[in-house]
């Protein structure tokens, strides 16, 4: 299986449809680009570069998936929805005018999901990503008379519990990126630079079958390991200094994560003795989680664990984060989340530790499962001293 | 040289501050996300992912980065803004709560670069990508009195005309994705899937001390070469099928691209009179350009250029559209383009033709001199038959 099939697609849009109903909405939109392609993955299966996109879901009837000027024939040949309309709304940043290219406006979309009725009451499905144009597109379509009400709990629902085939999809761009790992350790020498390292992990990863990144991949050495969110530099990897590996492959549209400190030489005691402190953690992580456990609890006793072994200041954040179509998506596990995890919620156990001189991150995917946890990641759960 | 010198960032911020003094403005905000890097790696030097981030300039004084929770340390290694400060507004789209980690809000913010005295009369340098929290954050922050003026001709002119290392950094951008083309037409072989080449690019450009790409770059075959925007999928190529490879690096900040039509075994003779068309076009784009010219002079002769020959069905968009910080960026050069053409502004002649069977784009970067252009690629403008 290469992807979601065509009927799990359409089973979306339906839950999506019955959420309308139930509380009286006309519409749902979603919004996504090329840095947080969920959503409309999510519903179409396409994914926007340069421009942007957005999917609209009326009560009833045919989705219709929206794009830019330029994106048509892309879009055309990957959307599992068969209604595509163009949008300046979409456009690239850069603005461009298009004086050509006959484009619809979101008065015309809203007529067409509508049937002519109009939109009144448009629900949102994005928030933190969604951009002027589309926000002022959209009020001036509505009028004063429309309301738009955030309802990204409706599609995040939907996101968080994952069904056999998304499973299978994030199972299969976690074992691409152990076999990713793999080559990487044979290949990895002193003296090579980060990015020429990320360069054989990019070679390997598409060798491998993946459909793309699933973000920006991490090698860095040194003081840079620190970096909680961090890029690879032009700088030389060192003999004797740790180095964070973070592979992620994207297969089917699904992401994964595969984070690993290691170190030419042998570990120092010290170092290795944090390294391993961390390793503990996540597998501690890992014990604590089965269906039904709140999942701030998990987060309480993650924290606690730092704090009884004396790195109390070496904790940034954590245990876990969603995972999908994104590499982080939600929910979270952090102290506040009150929510019960449920069976085939996955996540990344993501096990980071900071310090003054360096940091490091343990990261595998998972579903939760009703008497514990499925990994979808564990090679080298060890000192890896090269 | 491998990236913009402090001076000039700097000189960046100065500049932006006497506009601001000029049309008694008391700050101005950008803002970029992990896509669209533009305006923030173009004050500071530092390049969001996973999280978003902004910069705020006030009339006097410093400015300051702002970041999201997870993003500080990277930040600070890497930014040339001194001042750096974290906001909830800027976190990942996944909309983690952080509870331990401690944040300022736009009023501290406002407070800060105004030394008390608070932001009245706040200009922004983004709109096409200014996501709700950001918006909703300084209207709450302004307060009602508050007044936010879009106003991204100020960045907007000044990324336009391009320094000596500005040029400096384009030149080696498009040097390096010549080089990988080079390796890329001797790596190629028919049966080996898009993806998979398009990793042998990527490690190619690793490898070549590229910063990393400049876009997902292109490599398809067959029917999806008329995708104006497309992405590489796990289909072989095929002998005897037009393949599109679009090669684009960045380096210190600046980006690349080299656009060619490439075929294994002979082009079909009605294929190759079009790509030839294609790269004619393309040249006398190229012709047409010098300092002083009005831009949509270009893109109206470029058209004309198409309808002489009979392929007015073939024209898309064309013939140029800014580049620097992103490949794709202000201006574009369209035929309801009335500025004109300065020295040092960078373009890309971008020649896209499609059909109902196939489609090709030949696509190099170049400067705009007083007397032509400086080119910076033109390799391999010949019909590439492997």
């Amino acid at each position: 299986m290469r992807g979601i099939p065509e009927s799990e697609f359409q089973e979306r849009i339906r839950r999506i449809q019955e959420k309308l109903e139930e509380h009286n909405f006309d519409a749902y939109l979603v919004h996504s680009n090329e840095a947080d392609q969920g959503n409309v993955r999510y519903l179409s299966d396409y994914w926007p570069l340069f421009e942007s996109a957005g999917v609209i879901i009326p009560r009833e009837g045919e989705p219709i998936l929206l794009v830019g000027p330029e994106s048509e024939t892309f879009a055309r040949e990957r959307s599992k929805i068969r209604k595509v309309r163009k949008l300046l709304e979409y456009r690239e940043p850069a603005d461009p005018e298009y004086p050509e290219i006959a484009v619809s406006t979101f008065r015309d979309i809203f007529d067409e999901v509508s049937g002519g009725k109009g939109v009144r009451r448009l629900a949102l499905g994005d928030y933190t990503i969604l951009p002027m144009p589309v926000v002022e597109g959209i009020k001036e379509a509505l009028g004063e008379k429309g309301e738009i009400v955030r309802a990204e709990w409706i599609i995040a629902e939907l996101r968080s519990v994952k069904s056999a085939n998304e499973i299978a999809l994030l199972r299969e761009a976690h074992r691409i990126s152990e076999l990713v790992l793999e080559d990487v350790l044979h290949r990895i020498r002193p003296g090579m630079t980060e990015r020429e390292v990320l360069g054989v992990v990019y070679e390997s990863m598409y060798r491998h079958g993946a459909e793309c990144e699933a973000f920006p991949n991490y090698v860095f050495g040194g003081k840079k390991t620190r970096n909680a969110i961090g890029r690879a530099t032009d700088e030389p990897l060192r003999e004797g200094e740790l180095i964070q590996l973070c592979i992620g492959a994207r297969f089917g549209g699904y992401a994964s994560s595969v984070g690993r400190p290691i170190i030419f030489g042998k570990m120092p005691e010290e170092i290795r003795k944090r390294v391993q402190f961390g390793l503990d953690a996540h597998r501690k992580t890992l014990e604590w989680i089965r269906e039904g456990v709140i999942a701030g609890e998990v987060a309480v006793k993650f924290y606690e664990y730092f704090v009884e072994h004396g790195y109390a200041a070496n904790y940034l954040y954590g245990p876990c984060h969603g995972t999908g179509i994104i590499e982080v998506e939600k929910p979270w596990m952090e102290k506040t989340s009150s929510y019960p995890l449920q069976e085939n919620m996955t996540f990344m156990a993501d096990t980071f530790f900071t310090s003054e001189e360096y940091g490091f991150r343990w990261e595998d995917g998972f579903r939760v499962a009703k008497d514990g946890v499925e990994l979808f990641s564990s090679a080298h759960w060890e000192i890896l001293e090269l």
